[in-house]
C-alpha cells in the first residue's frame, strides 16, 4: 500500500493541530519522575522507558503532530532498551503521532541502505517503523543517496544535519571554503535533494536539523533551501526563544518543526512548574509545558497561520 | 578494576597476531552460507547472523588481534538484530578478540556520552561491551569530547571519521579552506585529541577512519597524525590492494589496522575460493581469505616487523 509523501504528511499533520511543536523523547533514569522504574537493572530501566514515554506520548498525541525518539537514551540501556525503542516508535504511531527517530545514523552504499531500511516505513515497511530519521552528512553523496532512494519509495523522510544547535559545531560547520561556510555547501546538496523529491506542498522528502540558538543562519538557510524541511533542536534548554524560530517558517506557517526534549518531558523539574505540580502529577506539567510552546509559537511565528490550534 | 589503555591493547593484540588484520563483520541475510538461517522473520534471520558470525570468530579468533561488527546489519533486523550484535561482541570478546563496533554515532553533550556509556567499555563497564566505536565528526568539538571522556575513563577507544574509503566522500571531506581540504581539518583535530590520549606506544586513544582507496592522502595523513592509530576500510572489494596500505604504518609495523567483510567472511562466493572450496565448507574459504590477507600485508608493508605471523 503506497503512503503518502512525508512532507506533505508532516504538513497536513501540523495543520491538524495547529502547531510546529515536537516532542523529543530523551528518557534518563536519573531524571525521570519518581516511581516509574521499579528494580534495577537494564530491563527493568527499559520497562520504565516505555511507561513514562507512553504516559508522555497519552499527553501530547491530541496537541502536537510528531515526537523525535533520542536513540542513545535506549541504547545506552543495551538491547534492552532497543525493544523499548521499538515499543515507543510503535506506540507513537498508534496514537497517530508521526516519529522522528533522532539516530544521526550514516554510512555509505549499502550499509546506509541497511539504516534506511532498518527504519524508514511506517507499519510493516520496516522493522522499526519510523517515519523519519536524521542523518549526518561528512559521508558525502553515496552517504545520503541510499536513504534519499529508500524514503522517496516508502513515504518517509530524512532530516540532514546542516547547521547545528552547539557550540562546537562551528569547528568544522563554519569553516568557510569559496567564500562560504561548510554549512553552506551541505545546506546547498540537501536542498537539491529536497527540490528532486518535493511534494505537494513544494517540501521534499529530505529535511535539515538546523539549531534555533543560530537565528541568523536560521534566516539565511530558509532563503537558500526553500523546498526544505526544518527540524529545529536547541528550543528551550539550550537557549533557542520562539522568536529565534520565526525565520524558518513560510508565509503558510508551514516548513519547520520545533523540538523541545527536557523543557517538556521533565517539565515536574522545571521550576514555574514544580511548586504548583508535583512530581506524581508529572503528565500535568508536560500537558502545561506543551500548551506553553504551542501557544509561544503560534503567536512569535508565522505557526499560527497552521490554523486553530487545540490548546 | 582498570582495563589498559585501548591503543596499547590493540599494539599488543597486533604484536601477539603479527599482523593488522581487522575483520569486519557484516552479515546479510542474502549473502550468508546456505543452511544458516533456517525459519523466516527477522528473529530466525537474528539466529541466523549469531551462527555464522560465531563461525567466522570461531575461525580468525587465532589468526587477528580484532573484529568490526557493522551495526546497520544487526538494526536492520529491528530489536532482534540488537540482541544477536549484542551476543556476537559478547562471543567475539570470550574468544580473546578486540572488539570495534561500527556504528558511526554521533551527536552532543550528555547525548553523545550516552552513545559513548552504551557501546564503550569491556565485560560489565558498558551494556553493550565494545572495545572501540566509529564517531563521525561534523557536530564538532563537543560531539566528539564527550567520546574521548568515556573512552579514556574505560579504556576503550574510537575511530573517527576523517578520510573516507567511498567515492561520494569528497563531497564535502575535500572542500579547501585556508588551503587544506576539510579532512586536514578533521585530522587536525583528531591528531590533538590523540595526542591528548597518547599511550605507551604513542598512539592515543582517538583513532581516525582513513580509506585504502585513497593511498596519497593515507601516505600524508600518517605524516600530520603521529599520535593517531588508522582504521583502513576500503581493502578488497572496494579496491584497496596491501601496498595501498603501506604509508600508514610506522616503523615497528604499529598504527594501523585494514579491514575487510565481505572479501573473508563471504569468501566461499569468491571466485578464487569457490571452485575448490564449496559453500559448506565457508569456514575454510573465511579462513584462506584470511591467511591470504594476513600475507600480503605482511609482504607489502611495515606490518611484516610485528613478529612471527601465526598463518
Amino acid at each position: 500500500m503506497a503512503v503518502a509523501h512525508f512532507a506533505d504528511r508532516l504538513a497536513a499533520a501540523a495543520g491538524r493541530v495547529g502547531n510546529p511543536v515536537l516532542v523529543g523523547l530523551d528518557p534518563r533514569a536519573e531524571s525521570l519522575p519518581p516511581g516509574l522504574i521499579s528494580g534495577s537493572g537494564p530491563e527493568a530501566a527499559a520497562r520504565g522507558y516505555v511507561a513514562f514515554c507512553r504516559g508522555v506520548i497519552d499527553v501530547v498525541a491530541p496537541l502536537v503532530a510528531a515526537v523525535k525518539p533520542q536513540a542513545a537514551f535506549f541504547e545506552q540501556l543495551g538491547p534492552a532498551g532497543c525493544v523499548a525503542l521499538s515499543e515507543v516508535i510503535r506506540y507513537a504511531a498508534s496514537k497517530g503521532l508521526l516519529v522522528i527517530l533522532d539516530g544521526k545514523r550514516n554510512d555509505i552504499g549499502s550499509t546506509a541502505q541497511g539504516y534506511a531500511e532498518a527504519y524508514l516505513g511506517v507499519g510493516d515497511a520496516s522493522p522499526w517503523g519510523a517515519d523519519a530519521l536524521t542523518v549526518s552528512p561528512y559521508l558525502g553523496d553515496d552517504g545520503l543517496t541510499p536513504f534519499v532512494e529508500v524514503a522517496q519509495a516508502r513515504g518517509a523522510g530524512i532530516f540532514v544535519l546542516v547547521k547545528t544547535s552547539n557550540p562546537g559545531g562551528k569547528r568544522f560547520q563554519d569553516i568557510v571554503a569559496d567564500g562560504r561556510p561548510l554549512y553552506r555547501h551541505v545546506a546547498d546538496y540537501v536542498e537539491t535533494l529536497a527540490h528532486q523529491t518535493a511534494g505537494q506542498h513544494g517540501y521534499g522528502s529530505v529535511g535539515a536539523v538546523v539549531g534555533a540558538t543560530y537565528p541568523q543562519q536560521l534566516a539565511e538557510l530558509r532563503q537558500v533551501m526553500p523546498h526544505t524541511w526544518f527540524l529545529i533542536p536547541g528550543f528551550g534548554t539550550q537557549g533557542g526563544s520562539a522568536k529565534d524560530c520565526a525565520a524558518a517558517f513560510d508565509d503558510r506557517g508551514l516548513g519547520a518543526v520545533v523540538n523541545n526534549s527536557r523543557g517538556i518531558i521533565f517539565a515536574h523539574s522545571r521550576k514555574e512548574f514544580a511548586g504548583r505540580i508535583g512530581p506524581s502529577r508529572w503528565q500535568e506539567a508536560v500537558e502545561a509545558a506543551t500548551r506553553e510552546m504551542i501557544e509561544q509559537l503560534r503567536a512569535e511565528t508565522p505557526a499560527g497561520r497552521l490554523g486553530v490550534s487545540n490548546s
